[in-house]
């Protein structure tokens, strides 16, 4: 059985990290599934998901990573070609990527206790995102 | 329902970064399914996959941060090891990882307008590459 | 079909990386699926999963760029709030992932030759690891 659905959410922009475990077991509740896989997806090329402590100094070391290895004030080929100021954006969303799937087993996802589901904003400007959780299963 | 579509292309060889979408988008048009989610895996250790806004400044900026990252030229233990020249391959694609799952519903991936799936060729000279579309949907 | 499969493992500590493909393929082969995907998965926010040529150079190759992307004695917000001492492992292990889904297919994992599944132990301590394969197929 296959259940798509979606959430969505507003961001303060680059640097917002959310947890959206919250979310995601919602839609898992709602989906009335037991076992299975839940995909986790953002839609957009200047957001991603992964999992995290979800704790200030473990999130803030963690954006504070993505600003070392693509600084937002560095020059971008992206900014160039579009007049974008999104170009550590991209280059940090292609990185972490847009996708996670998390296994459930007796209707709850197989997560350890300090491990959240997380949607980290990467663009300069608050945006709306729409997550989709796509759960394959019995 | 489970379909395994095949694709194949050849790379250049590192920096090398390919739109699959159209290939994928065929797979899944191929397997008549409307819902589910697409594995979109490559066969090897020194290619990756992932989703970027495929234009070539954001592509430029991303390879960019690869070559930073684990440059091409610097001293590797996997060279001494086996006299290869592509450690910087065998890193960057480990951290990037083979693997992105993507939902679809009505027959269609729920990927942004500026979202494409990518293959990112790491390794130093060109390469025949397999993709495997794994469909698992209704 | 859906089969969810528990592996245990004991690591060293922060550097320990584990070829794990035995284990998920033991799964695989318990399980009695031909086709379909494997999500492995390792429960926790300090340890990581993805595949590499499992080899030692490359390994290490591997495990030293995390030390360069966030060093094991650098200053870590985590530290401040909760007199830990892996601030390091949680920014790694975000960044890698705890998920990696791999396509199979005639009861094969469709791996290259030099492509092993590996699970990083990110901790700064010994840890016994919970790795779930969850597999879904026919």
């Amino acid at each position: 059985m296959v259940t798509t659905m979606h959430r969505q959410l507003s961001t303060t922009g680059q640097g917002d990290v959310r947890d959206v475990t919250g979310q995601v077991t919602s839609a898992l509740g709602e989906s009335g599934l037991s076992k299975g896989a839940a995909t986790v997806w953002v839609v957009g090329s200047t957001a991603a998901v992964t999992t995290i402590e979800f704790e200030p100094g473990a999130v803030s070391d963690f954006t504070r990573l993505f600003e070392q290895l693509a600084p937002r004030d560095a020059p971008y080929s992206h900014h160039e070609r579009w007049g974008d100021d999104n170009g550590s954006s991209h280059v940090r969303a292609a990185l972490l990527g847009p996708s996670l799937t998390v296994p459930f087993s007796d209707g709850q996802f197989l997560l350890g206790t300090w491990q959240q589901i997380v949607l980290i904003e990467f663009d300069t400007r608050p945006r709306t995102r729409r997550i989709v959780v796509q759960l394959i299963g019995e």
